[in-house]
């Protein structure tokens, strides 16, 4: 019975620093490599800053875990970045958002069979079970929290419209989950095409959806890029004032505006460039920590409203 | 094109930790309740033990984290320990391993309902999207990840037997992804009883076994306190060269003897009661850095083997 005794009468306690903390052994340096595309777009300008960031706070608070970073244009060249981190670089872990899928599987395994810890982020590679932890978003919760502001703040009888992606499973998961999310309000969905998470595209789509539409009451843009071009589009034909966006993943200028209080684009949803940030944080703990990391962590989208605007909004983010 | 040239030439660049750091406001101070089951057996004593290392390496690295942590024997006490957190001790996060899930939803939302991050962590809540971090351990790798050693350690036309759990959703998951995993081998499953999670279950069920079959090979037991009881029925009947046996969940006992080459306990399998300490961790990180760390963390589960037991044995914990 001495195990039911661990924690003594199972008071609440409140914990002291000085208690007999497991030593981390702080001697030990590790070296983790972090690859990922280069800032070649928005989101990915996004996420370069964001892998930044985390690798300057955790080498701040982990004096004994240091970080090397490639960025590449193409998957030939983070080849090379991960052979090199093995040759001559002699990390022990690697954090890896892989440029395509296909190129990458092998190099990454064989950072894996060299016996390092393999994390991979956003883009799964083409065999399971190589690496110890992925991370990613989460695109139906991306597409049903989006779509869950819809019917709470429209009325039965609603007009919209929205913008797809390229099409991609992904953007399938996002659209099926938005549609989900409406079922039953009364909102009609008058148009869905695909305008390519591409700011032009999403103009020209946006265009056509109001000359075909003489009432939308709201637009789901579903990709911030799309929004803008839509917006741009709403301007031209002089209809600002009769619908709101929503775009989604958080880009800087959004965010700032749904912080600003500005009526045409009320909520955010996010899809973060940030969760490389997250990826590199969970590397690190599987060094200084015994938590064990190793697993499948899918980043909640969370809805960005004007009251949690701040904790979203990176001013010096490029994106 | 600026964001095109965030990182200049995309050279591989080994990074300083002195460069601009995002500084984390260290004059506030952030207080974590922690709520789990009492110690009351093995598994939970080994979590209880996980939750203070981890809450003691946390407090350690950031000075500005504090915790209160309050262990239930039974699902009012945790309640209580809820109200009372939320009443006076100003909590600005919980991390809350429910004591069942009917209960505690109700205290839980008012918590989140409050303002307050939530973590919870293997037994879900009764409602949806309450919580912001779920963490849990992932009972088909559990089962998948036995029944591929099975496959691979064992020669077409060898017999083994397993031992179930309470009949619940989980067992159901982890048995039915074992026997996946050995489709095809030719291996013979004789039979599959429910041991309940239960040393003296375990230890009937398997004395029955080895009264009806003359040859068995191995034994999936499936958890490391029927390991023990099926250990002491095969030593009672005299066929301990007979047979090895895999467990589940990591005991130190069991993970000492992989570790020391037993031949008995050649391997064991993480269901690790270290998940409340990953949950205590990317709680802090929730606070202290601008990593995305709300949504859902299926811990994997991993073969102990003589080569990596080392990081899985805890010789100071109570499991």
């Amino acid at each position: 019975m001495k195990r039911r005794q661990f924690f003594g009468s199972a008071a609440m306690v409140a914990v002291g620093a000085a208690a007999a903390t497991r030593v981390v052994a702080q001697e030990q340096t590790y070296t983790i490599g972090v690859s990922i595309p280069s800032a070649t777009h928005g989101f990915m300008g996004g996420l370069n800053w964001h892998a930044q960031e985390a690798i300057n706070r955790v080498e701040a608070a982990y004096p004994n875990v240091k970080f090397v970073l490639a960025t590449a244009g193409e998957a030939g060249k983070q080849v090379d970045d991960l052979e090199d981190m093995l040759a001559t670089r002699n990390i022990d872990g690697l954090v890896v958002l892989p440029f395509e899928s296909e190129p990458l599987t092998g190099p990454v395994k064989a950072v894996k069979d060299a016996g390092k810890w393999v994390t991979v982020v956003d883009r799964g590679l083409s065999q399971p079970n190589i690496e110890d932890l992925y991370v990613a978003g989460d695109n139906t919760a991306f597409g049903r929290v989006a779509g869950e502001y819809f019917k709470n703040n429209l009325p039965s009888g609603a007009k919209i419209v929205l913008l797809r992606g390229i099409p991609t499973t992904l953007d399938n998961e996002r659209v099926e989950a938005f549609e989900a999310a409406i079922e039953g309000s009364g909102i009609e969905l008058l148009d869905k095409q695909h305008g390519n998470w591409n700011r032009d595209d999403a103009f020209t789509v946006m265009q056509d959806y109001l000359s075909k539409y003489p009432q939308i009451d709201a637009v789901w843009a579903s990709d911030d890029d799309m929004a803008i071009g839509v917006a741009e589009a709403i301007a031209q034909a002089g209809r600002t004032d009769e619908m709101w966006i929503v775009g989604g993943a958080g880009m800087k200028e959004i965010v700032k505006k749904v912080q600003d209080g500005d009526k045409q684009f009320p909520v955010n949803v996010t899809y973060p460039p940030a969760q490389i940030a997250t990826a590199i944080e969970m590397t690190a703990l599987a060094f200084v920590s015994s938590a064990p990391v190793a697993g499948r962590f899918i980043i909640g989208s969370v809805l960005i409203t004007p009251e949690n605007a701040a904790q979203f909004y990176f001013p010096d983010s490029p994106f």
